[in-house]
């Protein structure tokens, strides 16, 4: 494949440019017999679409998704789910500039090298538009985790050196929608908001970082080995576009500490399972769940769009300069929080149906 | 599958577990008439072996490798390799304490809730003593990642808040394993040897970072959306046992800059290719190479098995203390080294052949 | 997943239901370059469609295709290319009688065993319209693989006992097309329309066989073990609704030879390569294609819907009667010669790939 | 992959080459906690191993396996399972004349032409000897199938033109093990054993029928679109050496009746579920079994490697005549039942796991 699919059995392929027709996606493998609309898809897809506040890119997009196929009285059939979403304010024009040079920190020249040719109107298949099929089966991957107690939450925890002061365990999400950067802490939002502004005028760009926590994942999700739980996600947020580093739990932080320090002690808990008194382990075990909250940090880069100018060289090897136009995001991370949790809710839902394996189901037997 | 394979192209799938009767691997799609030999191999599977030095695990395993197929002649085949390491130093005995209980911050408990039964020798599947067959399988690649001009090489670059001071474009193999942390610079090597000892003597163990450099990985490696090379190497590392982080290129330390200093100006360089000035990005744009070295960092925590007294509970629920004794690391680092480059080079073999697809090969036609 | 990808590295993703709101598929793993244009898909969608001649189902579907992604100016990015049908002509108020019983042959009972539900206006995703997609994709794999010399053309050699007597390497696209049985034999293809016009009049329904073969395919293609390259197409055809067996080569009528009669003995040919005298092989030798004509017959199943009462029981488990209504087709040989070139198209599309990184592709080092 | 991993849930990897050191396999997905023993896998070597009888190839190979991980005090862990075989009585001398040459309907050319090298010694990858991992892997399916209330049983149905006499329903191990033809119906038993003897002695060589029923199947196993059950065991007997045709249910011969006298129709069965009065689906409708048993038909080639005199070519391009030497079966038939046996297991094991996905499990949420 062309790695344009993801996951095992949750398994989802998205499709579509940034100024193509549509961009879309197709999820094979959902189970039969979840509760699921277009408003649910929809809800998702409001939080990642561009123009919902001064903060990000003023491209205007509906971003009105349709559901093709699958779903059947309101309900999934357990057949593919085909989505589509249109593009309706492509402006390929504005690129004109750019079809014969290569744009610093974008996939321009990398494409080209990868394919021997490359749609300049915009990001093509590297533009964070990809993202709408991501969010779109997301929210399905979301439904299904209702369906089994799981929830995931995502927030702005740092934009440059602006760092909320929030516990993780205590986050909900109303206090993240309540600003428009997602930043949960009201004293650093308004503080990320100033910088953002300061850097759209300035015609420059911040990077930070993202918080994502699980709960009521069961324990045994993950595999021992190259599909550990914790390594699955890393390769699903670091897939997002911007994505420079992931912690889990204790992250590069746990580094400093001693075995005797960082491990976490197990007391009873509910129904016979074990509990952890501490979580430095980040809700992962060998790869695997303990039913602890799971929690990991993304850090996203400054967006490499600027109104600088910046040395570059042509596709035919021409030294040049550039001044970027076109709209985009002074700043991702507001909009990067539905696309992290889309992309824990897809690992998730993957891994709570491969975990449906492990042991053969009683009763599989039609003479029983 | 049950996340033992790793690779699309250049597919590894391994077996076995800590205290078994054998460890092995099976690589399936690596390319013909490749120079192989079982000392190519080896020579990695030394890197990686316990008792090579006193600062790592005491248990004495030769780990001597067999090929058993797809060799022919010192050429590769074209068919699957496999490979077979015996576990000879087994004392499963030495873990006859932990049949009921769960040592704190291992797979016990978690790998009991997946498969609802545990080998109780060790750590079984979740045992670095896994990564035998990765290392066996990256040496191959390694091989073929040399025959295209590319070369992998790690060190360690911190223990604790000890941290070596390299420029990551200069470090040489030699001056890795000059000295058995594989710390390339001596003077923070030396510290980090009275740092393990010190935690070995006190029962007690540490954590650090590996750094990893891939040199002459040509452009175009990597798909642009969930295959980004990026994050495949961020799951092949955080696969490993005991990381809890990645970071490639600028990482955690870009959330701090501007895009107006973090992005990679271009300037045309040799055979008509551009060449950027800086490399934030870490030799990746848009989850494709491009031509720059391949800079990545992974944390891994401190060993969780000490020797200190710790609160834990047992299969039945009942709470209990645990100083685990048997060998182990105190600190995993010096090995990890070998474990990291493994994965990357499975990586970039995989993608090496992948990016075969990319464009149909000309002369495909039998007309021709 | 759940069985609708196709292919390893031309990976093929369909989606949608007989009455769903639009069919569906993406392409993952189509090479850049490639010249393609939405009348290329067209023209293979318009051979299955519905309605094309009085001898198929006479349901009125345009089948406009939409191409959504992955092509720019006329040549294919190298990223996915999605596109859609839109189902126009649905009725499923023509299945109301449906909903709580099951048709004799068709996959309503299954559907429902295995899923819990079951969308009951017409087939499904058990439909013959499902191959709207397949057909779609398989035109894009065609034209790659005109572009590689390769060409697929399928017949109906027979319906029921009238057989078609032609030579399969002589046989041209224009003389299948020439009749709207797509029987090359005229005197054949006359009588088949009868027959068909006949158990049309009669409310029943006949079968037939298929035949296609491959020309201009290159040798190597296939793997040795489970993906041989017979074993793939036999997988490929056999996924087709209706169908029920698979010959390659000689078939079942090999049996009756012995070794001496059947082996194909090889001569010099062109190109310094061994050609053979026969093809009892029918193009593929231990499971990887010789450079031959590769050739194959798929027999398919009378159509399951016919117009007679039959026994069946409800979904409540009681015994009733059906007589099925409805648009259908009463005989899907002449619709399925598409399809099967289609699925043919597909297998040899991702072995002409997959045979690329078989070797190492000289100049893959950056230093070159 | 290069094709030598089959399934998606229980996911089988093979390795080995005729003459190589040894052969082996990998199964990666079985669940925790199915019985397992050695001898439950040396089983079915012994009905696949060479010497067996005067009837197949005297090649003297005791096949005796080692079972190397995945199982601790006789039950699974879920966890890979690594089997090897050794190659104890390879004689590759023997094939020192065919180091240039290319024996006709063999893979020889065309392995040579899809990786530009060979073993010669023997068929190398393409040997039969390779299906030693299947079977060792199809013993293991088996169990867990048993666990499920299914069984697989194959047997001769014919040789050339002598055809078994038997009702499929009614066969019984027995009667197939009671004869080394492994044809259950005496009278043609002996005809096939004085017919196999017959071309022997002429240094010639026969083809036949393999039947195989898979019985206690739970209605629900398979995929709707190109993993159809069907297709899924047309693959995986086409991957065998000398399979030409595969049939489901009425197969061919349906080809010949029409809709009205080939429907099955539908009669309250037990547990409320329908059952077929009739099987011309072969168990299987819409690619979902049925829950009636699973008939299949497999034609086999006569046995490439005869005495005769035939005419090749050479490496280098050079007409020449070969007369086979090394010991072969005159027929694969009577091995090739445990092989097909395997095969079918294989798919029926995977669609098992499978089919624990297509709905949520009761009782995923941790707070429940």
């Amino acid at each position: 494949m062309g790695g344009s699919t993801f996951g095992e059995r949750f398994a989802v392929t998205t499709f579509g440019e940034s100024h193509g027709g549509a961009l879309g996606v197709v999820i094979d493998g959902c189970p039969a017999r979840i509760e699921l609309s277009e408003a649910d898809v929809q809800a998702d897809l409001d939080r990642r679409r561009p123009g919902q506040s001064r903060l990000v890119t003023q491209r205007d997009e509906a971003d009105r998704v349709s559901i093709h196929s699958g779903v059947f009285e309101g309900l999934t059939l357990g057949t593919p789910i085909g989505m589509t979403v249109a593009n309706t304010d492509a402006r390929p024009g504005a690129y004109a500039d750019m079809v014969d040079l290569y744009r610093p920190s974008h996939a321009d020249y990398t494409t080209e090298a990868k394919y021997g040719i490359r749609s300049w109107q915009g990001g093509g298949r590297a533009s964070a538009r990809e993202t709408v099929g991501r969010v779109a089966a997301g929210a399905v991957a979301r439904k299904m985790l209702a369906a089994a107690g799981a929830e995931v939450l995502g927030w702005v925890s740092a934009v440059r050196d602006i760092v909320a002061e929030v516990d993780p365990a205590e986050v909900t999400r109303e206090a993240v929608e309540a600003h428009p950067t997602r930043c949960p802490d009201p004293a650093a939002a308004a503080r990320i908001a100033e910088a953002i502004e300061a850097v759209r005028r300035d015609g420059d760009s911040v990077g930070g970082v993202v918080t994502c926590v699980s709960r009521g994942v069961p324990p045994g999700l993950g595999e021992p080995v190259f599909d550990k739980l914790d390594a699955e996600l890393a390769r699903a947020v670091m897939s997002l576009p911007a994505a420079k580093g992931i912690e889990i739990g204790s992250g590069f932080a746990g580094t400093l500490m001693t075995g005797r320090t960082h491990n976490d002690e197990f007391a009873p808990g509910p129904h016979g399972r074990p509990v952890v008194l501490t979580n430095r382990s980040g809700g992962i075990q060998g790869g695997i769940s303990n039913g602890a909250d799971i929690v990991l940090r993304v850090a996203f880069k400054p967006t490499a769009t600027i109104a600088s100018q910046q040395r570059t060289v042509t596709r035919q090897g021409e030294p040049t300069v550039l001044a970027a136009r076109g709209r985009h995001d002074p700043c991702v991370l507001p909009r990067a929080v539905p696309m992290v949790e889309a992309m824990v809710c897809l690992v998730l839902a993957d891994h709570l149906l491969r975990q449906q394996t492990t042991q053969l189901a009683p009763g599989s037997s039609p003479r029983a």
